[in-house]
């Protein structure tokens, strides 16, 4: 036991299954990284959590969050609950000395997210990370070595989007993640935040957001509860312009009512000397031009980033290999006391931004400088 | 004489060139319409004016539209100068009782429309047409008429952008495109006029701005002009919001700094029960989904818009084809005495969403209502 | 008159149609070449033909090409005809002392064409040349450079295809094309012969086939005729494999079954060192790969083969250009007395391999040595 | 132990890792079938074998799979090795009572196979499945699923291609892969054998192959070796057209050396009133086109085949799903009893068209009959 680190989940659904994936197969992947054991999955319904833990390779099952983050054999824990209870798990987490994983966006508010940074820089051994998975598609961390080296020179135009569709049908039901209470916003945080950090991601310093210029829209305001018409508290399509700290400006879309859209993180970068494309649903292609073409790059060579670990060229990963790659990193940090990103800092400086976007929103969309 | 209809085009370069193309093969194309003579370009050139003419099948050359304007034996005006001469010719035009296509946008300044307008409908007789070509081409139109019918239901987004990048190196030399005296804007004008017709095509009423949030940027401020270094007085990039009539939003970003694009004008349409997406570099193409998946569509049958007069179905048509069927729908609206679309208030009316734009680019963002 | 070559066309249809198009503009974009006078357009139907040569800019219309090409305000002879009436009229307008341009292919047999190119050698004079039209899609001409100049190195795969789907429908009505006696062949002739040229033209001496290995089928045997039921006398789909000259191997589907294909002119090159492939549906794009991705190259920068005659970059070309292209490079070899491209020579090139694949094809697919 | 089934793999390499993963993962997405347990890794290397036991999650290595296979902890043998081992394997692992599972192609030669069918045949309690993956790409379930219920009419062609480049370099080394003894074919069976079974699967009965004419190139003849220069003596690509038994024809193309292909395996289907289209490098993608154009559908939607075991809508699956899937169809046959496809009759009949195909090519291209 001394030899392996034993991993706690919270949360069993969507992101539980994904995290749970990675703490799986993250060691068949990656040899010289620390081992983990899987060694208990946390959640509030006792049978499917149990259930759950059977199924995705966890030695317990439990309900408690509070008695698990206090655990001997508990060396992480990884938060992948709604939004409202990020702040108070990681929290406890932190203060029990363990290192920590908490699921995008770091929390509902700024308050919020800069209490687990202060927390964080309070625990300089443990590793703290947000879990902003697409760092870890091969073709972004590509992108991002690329603009690193000037490959398109400095940027002038990111046009971004995150379109789904699963809210297209105004009959769809509610969920937490249309509640204010629990999920803070709606796309804003959801989507946006992706997007405001594959800007920091992308292009580094010059990512930074210097201005925000919002709007949102709710196009659906009432769907069916659990108890009859409810409010939808929170925003379904988002759009702001960022004034970046390079010089470039970025112009986001968000929503989950683009029908026909399931998936598509999608980012257009236009440098002096270049241009770089992506699209999430092309999960494994980098679009690049720098004077002969937009040139569609199967990112599944050897020497790209993270592909050494899977399968030889050709052979494409899904969407849940992100997941495998980000424990590996984190990991990683671990096995070298050194910096993890994306941070919980990372993560403050993206609320950061979508509070200036919402504040601009609130506004008739005047700028809001931070 | 009398059987045909004396065509004058003002301008014989790039815009002079293409309505020359289209009034020499219209005919060929629409034997049911109008019959047209080439008869004057006119120039500031002698010599040039005179080659091009040759070159392009005019009858003649001339020097000074004024004259060309009331001649008998001219009875269509076609203006295709900068913006900052369209007011006086095409008002000199009307007055002299000749029907006039305006390349667009119609002039430079909201006033200038207005009289334009104005002038117009004093002359109801006369057919006043502004060159938005782009509502010629099959694909749009094809995607206006799916819009009408309820395809893809009410209409939420619209992501829309029109990027070149003829302008990248900061070294491209001054040109009256970047002069505010000459151009009024930059790709404002240039490229967000194309955007917002479009809108108000594709959308109809629906798709008109109710109110606008805008950024302009430019990006290279000093350029080589012929005597020294010179000031760009137009925006080179611009990012603008709109909410529609209709209950949509629309994000539009223009550039001529966008590397690796050389004409996309790229709009995506999301409706409640579908979406349209096309590109201007694949003009013979529409995308469509309605819940069976993206499907491209080869605009190229003969039930398609303008493509009967064309070849048989697989054979595309160029970006020069829009003129030809523009001048096809000049002359049914002067043989049918019809209205003729879009008209000079279709031009004034995106005249005032560019104005909108600009002034609340030049107030941080604010929202600016129509 | 004797300032401009007289131009008669025979033939007024979809093919007719095309050529007039590319006389009636081919002075706008080439003003450097031959001046041409549409002076008449022949056909059977006297009536049809007049209206189309007054729709499509002739001068005059006749119905009697025998005497048409005797007559010394003719110089060019345009043969737009069904292939069986290729070998006469073009040998008579060779023995009158025209220059002349034949549709493809050739003609509908070996020995026909053989004759063809005796008689053109006996012309010295005169330009002979077949109307391999795709020659002169830019991004083709484009393509033969890049291998010429080395860029994907020696070619090893050909893998080629010319899809269509007229006539997926049974009950789709007999035409000449499906008829031995009018056609020659079905597919094989019709859309084989363009892939056989393009492996010449893109390859050069690398591109001569070396064997042929065939397969042809008639999906659908019999069609309604003007008279009732007609037997099919012709292929309706083509597979064959080659061996080329410089060690390549071709293989090639030709079809008018491929439902959804409309005119799907499809090449893939694969080289030592890269790759390049096209689609005619996408007529203005090239792909090319040497390393760094699948690049899509917009094939309309004015650098590009043709492009200079055209519009600024961006701008797309239509079909209907790669005729005008054609008749430019004719009077550019009226007007220089040098060779033109592809000759009758190559005309008959292609028949030969045509000949050998339906050899192969009624010799359970053995291969045939050429 | 009695609870779940012992699997062994054979093999620890490319394979091995591959086959690896499913096992490690099939009990998290598939939670109602037989349980499995990772009993043993069988490699020739101690130390190699026992590093990837480890790593892969196996419980034992070993070196001698002659007495793994007989153990009673074991009940699935799964054989991952080069094509000449299989046989005897697979024929000893069924002799010991055991299901089996044997990566494509079944054997290297017929008689190999036809020995292991009956040895199935001898054998009905125990599951004998061929690991054709493909047949797991939810998109190709899916478009075999669409052929089946007439959504594109009785198939007409089949247009078929499985590209690679790794061979591209005339210095790549040697491998088993290139040596006949070992691999049998080349690309013929390594990559014409998923091309073979795919018409089976997709097409069903009709996709049954009636005549072969084939061509076998190999570029490169002589590669660097352990001990100096060595002969390939395989092909390195591969061209065949088979009739099949529905009255369509497919054309078929392989290759090591198409230069910019990575793991192309395109498909496309044209049938009386539809066609479907299909890249592996694009494995979550599948186009079909009915009457309204290519539509591109993202096969990612819970009602789709094998998806919803996986993830929500839109969230993409790698090339390593198919393997994980694979091992969930095999474990659903050894629970219900029920007939398995793949089985090795399968793995024959592609094994018989392999051979037809080679035989074609050695005689000239002459059609061989089944």
């Amino acid at each position: 036991m001394n030899e392996s680190l034993g991993v706690a989940v919270v949360g069993h659904s969507f992101m539980g299954k994904a995290h749970s994936n990675a703490w799986r197969n993250v060691g068949a992947f990656h040899p010289g990284l620390p081992r983990v054991r899987q060694q208990v999955l946390v959640g509030r319904d006792e049978g499917r959590t149990k259930e759950a833990a059977e199924r995705y390779g966890w030695a317990e099952a439990a309900t408690d969050w509070r008695t698990v983050v206090e655990r001997d054999d508990v060396q992480v824990v990884d938060v992948c609950t709604p939004g409202h209870l990020h702040h108070e798990i990681a929290l406890a987490a932190l203060r029990a000395g363990k290192h920590v994983l908490v699921e995008k966006p770091l929390t509902n508010t700024v308050a919020e997210s800069e209490e687990l940074v202060a927390a964080a820089a309070a625990a300089p051994g443990q590793v703290a990370m947000v879990g902003f998975n697409y760092r870890r598609v091969p073709a972004l961390a590509l992108a991002r070595h690329w603009v690193a080296e000037g490959r398109i020179g400095r940027v002038r135009h990111v046009r971004a989007a995150y379109l789904q569709d699963w809210l297209v049908d105004a009959e769809a039901p509610m969920t937490w993640r249309l509640r204010a209470d629990e999920a803070g916003t709606g796309v804003l945080g959801d989507l946006g935040s992706h997007v405001v950090d594959q800007l920091r991601h992308l292009l580094g310093a010059d990512g930074e957001a210097a201005w925000a210029s919002g709007h949102l829209t709710t196009f659906v305001p009432t769907r069916p509860g659990p108890e009859g018409p409810e409010s939808v508290t929170v925003d379904d399509a988002a759009w702001f312009t960022l004034g970046l700290a390079g010089g470039a400006v970025a112009s986001v879309e968000c929503s989950r009512m683009a029908t026909g859209r399931k998936n598509a993180l999608r980012l257009e970068l236009y440098g002096e000397s270049g241009s770089i494309t992506f699209d999430l649903e092309r999960l494994n292609e980098l679009t690049v031009e720098t004077g002969g073409g937009d040139a569609r790059v199967l990112v599944t060579e050897t020497d790209h980033p993270y592909l050494d670990a899977w399968w030889p060229p050709g052979h494409t990963l899904g969407w849940d290999s992100t997941f495998t790659s980000q424990a590996a990193d984190l990991l990683a940090a671990i096995g070298s006391g050194g910096p993890v990103a994306p941070s919980f800092a990372d993560g403050l400086a993206v609320q950061r931004v979508l509070d200036a976007v919402a504040g601009s929103a609130a506004h008739d969309g005047t700028r809001v400088h931070l």
